[in-house]
C-alpha cells in the first residue's frame, strides 16, 4: 500500500440539520438557511477537508419549492465541482452503501470534476417515501451532487430487518468504517435495536495490521433529551468509536461526550439554523472539524458566523417590582425595555464594519397573576429592527409549565411542541377489537406516519401493494415445492438482469447468477451462521460503468420479492457480503472464520470494548 | 475562422412534449414516458447529432414525484455526460439566452464532460411559477443537465414586453440563430404579437459573408388546429426560416410545411407519448433529424419504436346491420369483435422476436339510437391484454358532436377536452363593475391561471407583491426629479453588483457600470431608434467563471425594478444588445447602422421575405 500525498490524516467537516428552504416565504429570513449552508461549504474549502459529512435534514420540507432546489443545487455545484484532488478512497463495495443507480462515489465518475465530496444520510424531513421509496437526497444523488448512504429497506412485515453496510474509507494508513443510519421512526428503531437480529452491522474483515476507526452517523430523537420516546445511545453497538447524532436535537452539544460503559463518544452538532425559538437554539451554532489519524482523532468546533443572532430570555412578571398587575402599561414598558436592551446587545457584539443581520428575539414571559398583552401589536414597533416582530413574546404560566416538564422536556427544560401525545393505529385497532391478518399494525402505523409527516400521498397505496404482494408470495410458496419456487424466482431474476441493457452485474471472475443466488439465499436464510464467500478479488472501485437502464422497483407478479428489488437497485457483487453477528453471537463464531484477505472486504467480526 | 473537424453540417434532433412521469401510478403504463425519452436520447447518440432540441413539456406535471425527477436525471446523466467532443459553438452572449446562474452552455463548464448537449424551452406543464419564477427546467439547468432558453420576464404591468435573445450557433461555415419562446398564455402572446413593440426579436448583426439560418422553437396552441384561441403562425416574424411548433398539439405533423407568404416552414413533431386517446395521437410518433448546412436544411423523420401501440377506431352503431338496439348482447358482441381484431392487428404488426407492449385501444362509439353499455365492465375481459381496459369505449352522440365541432375542434375533427369555456377574471370584474387601479386585470388573470394550472400556491402572493412594488416605485418617481432617481437606482444597482462576491459583470474592456446603465436605459427607452454599442470585443465565450453568489430576486424597497432583476440574473455585458426593429421600422433605420464587426454580436436588422 503506497502512502498518498495528503498524508494519513482524514479531515471531515461534520454538519447537520441545515433545513434548506426554512421560512423561504419570510421576507427577512428567507435566505438564512442558504447563507449558512454556503458558509458550511466555504468552511469545508477553507479547512481543506477531505469531505463534508451531513447528518440529515438537509431540506426543511418534503416538497421544497423549485426555488429551494435550485438554490441548493447551485451552492453544491459551486463548491463541490472543482479540480481539487480527492485524497481518500472508499475501498468497500460502494454500491452496497450508496443509494444511486450509478453505484459509486460521485468523485469517481469520470465525467465530473468533484473536488469536495459530500456524504449524507437522510433525516426526518424529506426522507424516502412514495412507491419507489425515494427522497430528495436521491434526486441530488442521481445528479451526482452528493453521496447518499444509510438508506435501509425495512421491508413490510414485522419489525423489519436491516443490514448496515459501512463505507470503508482509507487515507494513507488511516482506515475509517463510516456507518450511516438514515432516520427510522424512533419507536421502530428502538424495537429493532432491542431485537437480537433486526439490525446487522457489517464489519470489516479482521486484519492484524489494520485498526479500523468506526463512526456511526444517525438521525434520531435522542433518548437523553426526550426520555419518553427517543433512541438510547446505550442500544448502539459497542464496537463503535465515535457517534455523530444528527437530527431533531437542534441544540449544539458538539463537544464529544463519552458514553460510559459503551466505549464511544457522541457529538451532537445541532442544527445550523434555529427553527424553534427556544433557549437551546439560542446558543452559538457550530460545525465540527474531525481529524482522524489511525485510531486517534481530534475534534475542533468551528463557530458559524452567518447564523442570525438570536437572543432569548425568560422573565417572571411576578418577580418584577415595577410591574403592576392592574396597569397594563407597566407590563408594556417593562417588556419594551428588555427588547431594546437585547437589540442593543446584539448591535454591540456584532463585528464592527459589517452590518449585522436583524436579530431574532424571544422573551418567554411567565405571566402568572397577570393578564397577557397582544403579542402582534407589541411587535409592530420592531418591524425592521428584529427579524421576528410577530412572535417576540411567548406567554406561559408557571403551573402548567411544571406539569408538562415531567412528561417531555429536553435537557434545557424547554417544552417541545412536537412532543404531543399521538394516537396510534395500534391504539385505534385495539379499541375497536379489529383482527388484522394480512396487514401489519406497525406497518400501517408507518404508512400513517409517512402520509402525515412526509406528505406522501401514496403511502397507503404502496403499503397495501407490498402487503398484497407478500401475501401472494407466501401463498405460492406454501402450496408448491419451495425449492422449485426459489429456483424459478432466481431464474426470473437472472432473466431480468440479463435482459435490461446496461444492467449487467459487474462481478469480476464470477457470474452474475451466482452472486444473485448467494445474496438472495443469504437474505432469506434465518440461521446465524455467516455465509462466507470465496471471491478473492472483490473491490469497490469497479462499479464505474453506466448503471442499469430501467428501474422496475414495483414488484411485479411473483418475481421474487426483496431479492428482486435489491437486484434492481444495486449493481454490485453482493455475494461477498456477510451478515455481521449480533450481540448474541459469541467469540467462537469469529474464530471459525477464514483468514483475512484484503482491506475493503466486509467481514463478520464484532469488536467489543 | 478555421474549419473544425465535423464539417459544417449542424445536426439537431428535435423532439417535444415528452411528458415524463405521465401516468406514473399506472401499473402498466408508468414507464412509457421514460422508455420513449430514453429512445430519443439513444437516437441522438445513434445519429451523432450535435445537440438534442426539446420543444417544452419535458415533464407532465408541475410537481412531479421524486421518482420522476430521479428517473429523468438518471437518463440525462447517462446519455449526456460522456467524452464525445461537442463540435459547435454558441458564439452569442450565452448568459443573455440561458436561464441559469452559471450563464453558459452546459458543455463549456470545465467540471463536466458533456457529450450530448440538450437545449429546451419550457412548455405549459411545469413552466416557471412562484416567487422566483422558477420551473423544473431551472432545476435541471442548475444541475447542468440541460440548456434552458426562451424564458422571458413578462413583467407585471400591461400586456408586457419581451425581448427574444437567440443563441447564435456556429458549426464550421454554418450559422444558426436559434430563437426560443417558452410557453406564454396563448391570449397574452396573441395580444403581444399584435402590438407593435411588445415582442422584440434580436437579430445578428449584418455581415456580408455570413448568412444566418433562423429557427424559432415555441410552445403554444396552434391557431390552425384551434382557431378560437391558439396563436397564428401568420403573426410570427418573416425573417424566420424554420419554426418548430412544440406543445399542446400532440398530433405528429412532423413534415415541414410551408406557410404561404411567410417564407418559413413549420414542423410540428407532436408529443412522444399519447396523453389523450384521440385519433390524432394514434398516428405513428416521430422525432425529427434536422441537418443544416449553410442555409440549406434536410429534415428526416425518425419513427419512435418504443411508443406503446395505440389503435383507434370510430364506429356508428346505427350503421351496423348485426347490432340490435333492443338487444344489448349484440352491442357487446360487436364491440368485443372489434377489440379482438385490433389486438390481433397489433400482434401481427409487432416486430417478430420482441414481445410487444400491451396496446392502447380506443373505440369511439356513436350510440345514437342505442343505449350505452358499462364501459368498465366491458374492459374487464381485457386486463392483461390491453393497456387501458378501463376506458376502451368512449360513447358519443352524433348530434352533440356536430354542435361542438363548430366551436372548437382540431384539424382531425376531435373535440379537445380542455377547450372548455372558462370564466375569466375579466368577465367577473366587468360583471361586478369593479374598478381596479393598482391591480391589472390581465395579470390577475395570469395569477389565476398559475394558481390553477401550475399548482402555484404563491401566484397571487407574488403578483400582489410585484404590483405593490411597482406602484411604490411609480409614486417615488412621480414625486421626485426623475433623472436623479434614475441615477440613484443605477448607483444602487452597481453597488449591489459590486458587493455580491463573485457577481462581477464580466465585461471586457468596459466597466460594469456603463453596461448596466446602457441596458437599463435601452430597456426603458420607448422610441424606435436602436441603441448602438461600440464595444468591438464582445463575445459569448467569456462567461465561464462561477456565477453570482446569491440571487436576491425579490425586489427590495425601491432598488430599481426590471433592471435590477436583470442584473441579478444575468452575468453578461448587456451593453451590446440592441433591440430589434419591429415590423414598423423601415429600411432607412437599417441603413443608419454601423458597419458589421464580428459574428456573435446582436445587431438590429430585420430581413423580410
Amino acid at each position: 500500500m503506497e502512502e498518498e500525498e495528503g498524508g494519513s490524516t482524514l479531515r471531515i467537516l461534520v454538519a447537520t440539520d441545515c433545513h434548506l428552504g426554512y421560512l423561504e416565504k419570510d421576507e427577512v429570513r428567507r435566505f438564512d438557511s442558504f447563507d449558512t449552508f454556503e458558509e458550511i461549504c466555504s468552511l469545508a474549502e477553507k479547512y481543506k477537508v477531505d469531505f463534508l459529512l451531513l447528518g440529515g435534514d438537509l431540506f426543511h420540507e418534503n416538497k421544497p419549492s423549485n426555488s429551494t432546489l435550485v438554490k441548493t443545487i447551485e451552492i453544491l455545484r459551486r463548491y463541490c465541482t472543482n479540480d481539487r484532488p480527492v485524497q481518500f478512497q472508499v475501498i468497500s463495495d460502494q454500491a452496497a452503501s450508496l443509494q444511486n443507480r450509478f453505484g459509486q462515489v460521485n468523485y469517481e465518475d469520470q465525467n465530473y470534476n468533484i473536488g469536495l465530496p459530500v456524504f449524507t444520510i437522510h433525516g426526518s424531513h424529506g426522507g424516502p417515501a412514495g412507491v419507489d421509496n425515494l427522497s430528495l437526497n436521491d434526486i441530488l444523488s442521481a445528479g451526482n451532487f452528493l453521496n447518499y448512504f444509510g438508506k435501509t429497506d425495512l421491508g413490510c412485515t414485522g419489525v423489519g430487518k436491516i443490514t448496515v453496510y459501512p463505507l470503508f474509507i482509507r487515507k494513507g494508513q488511516t482506515y475509517v468504517a463510516l456507518y450511516g443510519l438514515g432516520n427510522i421512526r424512533d419507536e421502530r428503531l428502538n424495537r429493532m435495536l432491542h431485537e437480537p437480529h433486526a439490525v446487522n452491522w457489517m464489519l470489516p474483515e479482521i486484519q492484524d495490521e489494520i485498526d479500523w476507526f468506526n463512526i456511526l452517523v444517525l438521525h434520531q430523537k435522542r433518548k437523553k433529551a426526550s426520555p419518553s420516546n427517543g433512541v438510547s445511545e446505550l442500544l448502539l453497538p459497542r464496537f463503535l468509536d465515535f457517534v455523530i447524532w444528527g437530527g431533531h436535537e437542534h441544540e449544539c452539544l458538539i463537544d464529544p461526550e463519552e458514553v460510559s460503559g459503551m466505549g464511544f463518544h457522541v457529538t451532537q452538532p445541532g442544527s445550523s439554523i434555529a427553527t424553534l425559538l427556544i433557549n437551546a437554539e439560542a446558543k452559538q451554532k457550530h460545525v465540527l472539524l474531525l481529524e482522524i489519524k489511525g485510531t486517534q482523532y481530534r475534534p475542533t468546533k468551528i463557530p458559524l458566523q452567518s447564523v442570525r443572532p438570536f437572543e432569548y430570555v425568560e422573565v417572571i412578571l411576578e418577580d418584577q417590582v415595577d410591574v403592576d398587575p392592574s396597569d397594563e402599561a407597566t407590563i408594556h414598558a417593562y417588556l419594551h425595555k428588555i427588547v431594546s436592551n437585547l437589540i442593543e446587545k446584539v448591535r454591540e457584539t456584532a463585528a464592527s464594519g459589517s452590518e449585522p443581520k436583524l436579530p431574532l428575539v424571544r422573551i418567554k414571559v411567565n405571566y402568572s397573576g397577570f393578564s397577557t398583552i397582544n403579542s402582534k401589536q407589541f411587535g409592530q414597533k420592531y418591524v425592521g429592527k428584529v427579524a421576528n416582530p410577530q412572535d417576540i413574546l411567548l406567554f406561559t404560566k408557571s403551573g402548567k409549565r411544571c406539569k408538562n416538564k415531567q412528561e417531555s422536556t429536553n435537557s434545557s427544560g424547554e417544552v417541545y411542541t412536537n412532543d404531543l401525545n399521538q394516537q396510534t393505529i395500534e391504539a385505534l385497532i385495539s379499541e375497536t377489537n379489529l383482527q388484522l391478518e394480512t396487514l401489519n399494525v406497525n406497518d400501517l402505523n408507518s404508512a400513517l406516519h409517512d402520509f402525515v409527516n412526509k406528505d406522501d400521498k401514496t403511502a397507503f397505496h404502496s403499503y397495501l401493494k407490498q402487503s398484497i404482494d407478500e401475501a401472494r408470495n407466501k401463498l405460492t410458496t406454501a402450496t408448491e415445492d419451495s425449492t422449485k419456487i426459489d429456483e424459478q424466482q432466481i431464474a426470473c431474476l437472472l432473466d431480468q438482469s440479463m435482459q435490461a441493457p446496461g444492467q449487467e452485474t459487474i462481478t469480476k471472475g464470477r457470474p452474475g447468477s451466482q452472486s444473485l443466488l448467494t445474496y438472495s439465499l443469504s437474505v432469506l436464510e434465518s440461521d446465524d451462521e455467516p455465509v462466507e464467500s470465496s471471491d478473492p478479488e472483490e473491490s469497490g472501485s469497479s462499479s464505474h460503468q453506466a448503471a442499469g437502464r430501467k428501474r422496475r422497483a414495483a414488484p411485479g407478479g411473483g418475481d421474487g420479492g426483496s431479492a428482486a428489488s435489491a437486484a434492481g437497485r444495486r449493481k454490485t457483487d453482493l455475494a461477498s457480503f456477510q451478515r455481521a453477528p449480533t450481540k448474541e453471537d459469541d467469540a467462537d463464531a469469529a474464530k471459525k472464520r477464514r483468514a483475512p484477505v484484503a482491506p475493503g472486504r466486509y467481514g463478520a467480526v464484532i469488536r467489543r470494548r
